[in-house]
């Protein structure tokens, strides 16, 4: 019997986003490091910046699933209101954290005002999540982590995050790409394989539409047991191949 | 007295997307399609292919906004399931609807088989969206928009849902580009213009993290009255410019 894997949510926060201002690529960037930890993302969600929202969704991600991540407003600036929200929540105080200080005096130097200084406040009782692009930290609280909106800060948290999860057990992922027909003339081959392999996960990702250019779909067989993957893929392939349709593993 | 705007969520079916083998763009897409209409989006939200799980997060959602739009998983192969889930969710049943099937017979000739058959079944009651990219259509029932996953087709599909949407008052943005300083420099500054223009709202975001590149941040000024809000970015700019901080609109 084994442990299940972990699940997770993501949560973006930010009004830009919702404003149509900002593409989020957070989202994917979480989703694919938590695909290579064996952690299953089971939802994302954005929402703006409103700290009653925030509390009432992070309150119901952070019952909901082993793990919660979060993305943007833990800037200097009013509408950075993520840690006053991440504080209510957990129904703890908001002070400086005595390393969060230090670190950002150590930045700024003489530039080191009032609304830098915000966000030295961590949640009580959470720990920084080191920042080696622009020193200001994020923080982990409970099965929280609190993270900066800028992809590429972001992105470098994760690094000090990483060692504080639970693994799983790798989700593997192989693709077949079917050209010349479209997903509909593989759909039947596609559910028969499906079916036979109710352990794994097949999806079907067409391109080329419409009247221009190359069409065919990407058919993706996913699963923890990669030998059962290869497995299902040669078999899939090979019933393409007999019904006289191109398939090739990519 | 004014009419609120109407509220809207987006919801993202689809494994790829929280597997991060794809990065959604529909949700920026509808975002700006949105704001270009008056209508606020307050959420967005990505979850897999589970009949469930659309089934419960779609009555969620229809109940709590005036429009909801989903994409994803409409498509010939069995993973495409959010046609059962909707109809599942308005508690009706799912028959093929005569024009959806008449266009699907028009395109596929000879090649409409069972699988690509799946697609003429609408939910009871429910209007067909057009989609001109490869005509099998998507659907309105109620105040839920069903349309297809694949960018290009999701975006042509939202020139058939604008004219049934109520649309509300436009919220104007306008931006200043502050240079040379970081985020926290402009801090105060840019919390008194929010706090003196409480029916405005004020963004900032940053760029040039690290130590390349030039550093600044992007003051955003966003609200229903144009004229307010180019007052409001006119003063903040003069504020800007008395304390010595390079601020250009843009």
């Amino acid at each position: 019997m084994t442990t299940p894997s972990p699940s997770a949510a993501v949560l973006v926060i930010g009004d830009e986003v919702l404003s149509g201002r900002t593409q989020d690529t957070n989202t994917n960037t979480i989703a694919r490091f938590l695909s290579a930890l064996g952690i299953d993302l089971i939802e994302a969600r954005v929402i703006g910046d409103d700290v009653d929202r925030i509390v009432a969704v992070l309150n119901e991600l952070r019952a909901a699933y082993d793990y919660v991540f979060t993305t943007g407003g833990i800037g200097p600036t009013h509408d950075d209101m993520t840690a006053d929200a991440v504080a209510r929540a957990f129904g703890v105080a908001l002070p400086e954290h005595p390393d969060a200080l230090a670190i950002l005096q150590k930045r700024y130097g003489d530039d080191f005002n009032a609304a830098r200084r915000r966000m030295a406040r961590i949640p009580q009782g959470g720990s920084l999540i080191a920042n080696p692009v622009t020193d200001a930290p994020g923080f982990q609280i409970g099965n929280v982590f609190v993270m900066a909106g800028v992809p590429k800060i972001m992105t470098a948290m994760l690094e000090d995050v990483a060692p504080r999860l639970r693994t799983g057990a790798v989700v593997h992922s192989r693709t077949l790409r079917v050209t010349g027909v479209g997903e509909g003339s593989v759909a039947d081959i596609l559910a028969a394989a499906a079916k036979a392999n109710r352990e794994l996960s097949f999806g079907s990702y067409p391109f080329g539409h419409g009247s221009v250019g190359e069409i065919g779909t990407n058919l993706v067989v996913r699963g923890r047991d990669e030998s059962a993957v290869q497995a299902a893929l040669d078999r899939l392939a090979a019933d393409l191949t007999t019904a006289g349709v191109d398939a090739v593993p990519i």
